[in-house]
């Protein structure tokens, strides 16, 4: 077994986590094969982590072993800045992510993320998740989520008769569906791939699906959007999405392509219209997002594997072959005897 | 004299203006010279009038003869559409431009704007100048003026203590400026004419001066800002504006380059930033600025001319030759007896 060597002592405020299941998101992908650079090798990946609580440190208030709780993209952050004091700790420039980040408040050792059997994590980046959620159907929702919740949330995409449109229809897409239609919106799946409408609109129970290589659907349907989420990642125009805006509309891109865009201000000056970015979101974020995740019964749609499979998955991730995320199913791969 | 052959007649709700000033903006000098491809001659420019109520028609309740009042970029809209009823009269797909405008309701005539000595204006798209400001320091208000107080007020860019900054220093950058001090704010002004400096410090009263071509500079100020306001028309990179807001900052366009800007995804998502357009104002927004206008004392910097120098100081505008607005001097120039 690759981690109790690692694994942190538990602190005063601290939780250790028996890890039931993790998400696999492409952030794994692109550390694991070091594309961004930043691998500090020996990775343990994962950041989409519900557990059991089976121990907490003498300064811990808000669990108690055997809670259900969920743990995200981060664990730590400064806790002194302007984005901290203001709870948006998830744009703290001293974020800790849960997995190949940089834990200087432990000499700079390397976080060992979910595909672990036992994870520690300050209380504070710890949520709860509510009875009743599936605990494998939750884990992607602390990373891919929180990720389509926070801005939805920021920039009043959550608001019932509101028109939500969004491109691309992988593991944030397809909960950005969801959450939209729990808002009590008309959503539309905006996509270049005609096959994916009847899935689109019959599973995830969108309202209309757009196909954007087509002019004529465009066309028809410029205008009438009041926000659009935006997570693929390739490359692509924006200005075709922006016109699919109302006036005043706003754009929330989450995806990050490597070329910049094409930004046509005349795309955006005559009508008012914004693009913002959004990476993950906060405790906060995360907290809420469950909260409202419970009570509308909302859950990724997954495919949960065993960690032998992990390759296999990652290879098939790499090619977008998932519908729509591969969960880990932790406790019952029995790591600690696959050592 | 060619402007009363075609004034339209004063109906109920209509307000006869005796123009006082009228601002000389850019977009009069791209209509008049057709780069636009939108001209329909003969034009009569000018959206950033000042004057006086001569009549009013029997329905209107907001003002009579002897008042000061402004009129802007637009002088009808639809009044049935959502950004109508909403108040943003300024996104109305029907909106009436004030120059070269199509009144549809007039079945489709040009409309004629304030280089003139009289208008006729619908009574809902006037607004009411304070007392004690100065006419002709107010007249740009009306266009320049309102297109960066309103997206200050939208996004928050109104708040003591916090940081804005202003890029370009032409009729727009400027008045931003003082809006910005007079909102309590820190201003810097970020420009690539390090010649600038002293007038931006010195005159208008910004708090800093940030040379944009210069690396050291630029990268001392990473992240300090909430707020940009744009007002730069040339093709210009952004990203290392981008890099100048702190997180979860909005950077507001208003200048239009006409090659698209590039948005690398890199500069708003992993700060959650923003890039938003923007267009003039509403009424209520022009109302509210010159309320805060009054209030705070603030207008313009112009150089008033005659209607005999108009010719001089277009060919001056399109060589950026001017401090910081023209604004002639129409009640002054005898307009009825040159025809």
């Amino acid at each position: 077994m690759f981690i109790d060597s690692n694994l942190r002592v538990q602190s005063d405020d601290d939780v250790t986590i028996k890890v039931l299941y993790c998400g696999i998101c492409h952030t794994d992908l692109h550390v694991i094969k070091n594309y961004w650079g930043s691998a500090m090798y020996p990775v343990v990946p994962g950041h989409e982590i519900v557990g059991t609580v089976t121990d907490v440190g003498s300064g811990v208030t808000k669990f108690k072993a055997g809670d259900t709780v969920g743990v995200g993209y981060f664990v730590d952050s400064c806790r002194a800045c302007e984005c901290c004091g203001n709870g948006h700790e998830n744009y703290c420039a001293g974020v800790v992510l849960t997995s190949n980040g940089v834990d200087h408040a432990r000499g700079g050792a390397a976080t060992l993320g979910g595909f672990s059997d036992v994870i520690v994590v300050r209380e504070h980046y710890v949520v709860r998740v509510p009875d009743g959620l599936s605990p494998e159907r939750t884990a992607p929702l602390l990373c891919a989520g929180v990720t389509v919740y926070s801005p939805m949330m920021r920039h009043g995409l959550n608001q019932p008769g509101k028109h939500l449109g969004v491109v691309g229809l992988g593991g944030l897409g397809h909960v950005a569906v969801k959450f939209g239609k729990a808002f009590g919106m008309k959503v539309t799946v905006i996509s270049t791939s005609p096959r994916k409408r009847q899935e689109a609109l019959e599973h995830l129970g969108a309202d209309e699906f757009l196909v954007s290589s087509d002019p004529e659907q465009m066309k028809a349907a410029t205008g009438t959007m009041d926000g659009i989420i935006d997570t693929v990642s390739a490359w692509h125009t924006i200005t075709p999405l922006l016109m699919l805006l109302k006036p005043m509309g706003q754009m929330v891109v989450v995806g990050v392509p490597n070329k910049p865009l094409e930004l046509s201000v005349y795309a955006i000056v005559p009508g008012g219209k914004g693009i913002a970015g959004n990476n993950v979101g906060s405790v906060g974020d995360c907290q809420a997002m469950l909260e409202f995740a419970g009570k509308h019964g909302i859950g990724a749609e997954v495919e949960v594997i065993k960690m032998d499979y992990v390759n296999t998955a990652l290879e098939r991730l790499e090619k977008n072959d998932v519908r729509y995320r591969f969960v880990i199913d932790i406790a019952g791969s029995s790591l600690g005897s696959a050592a």
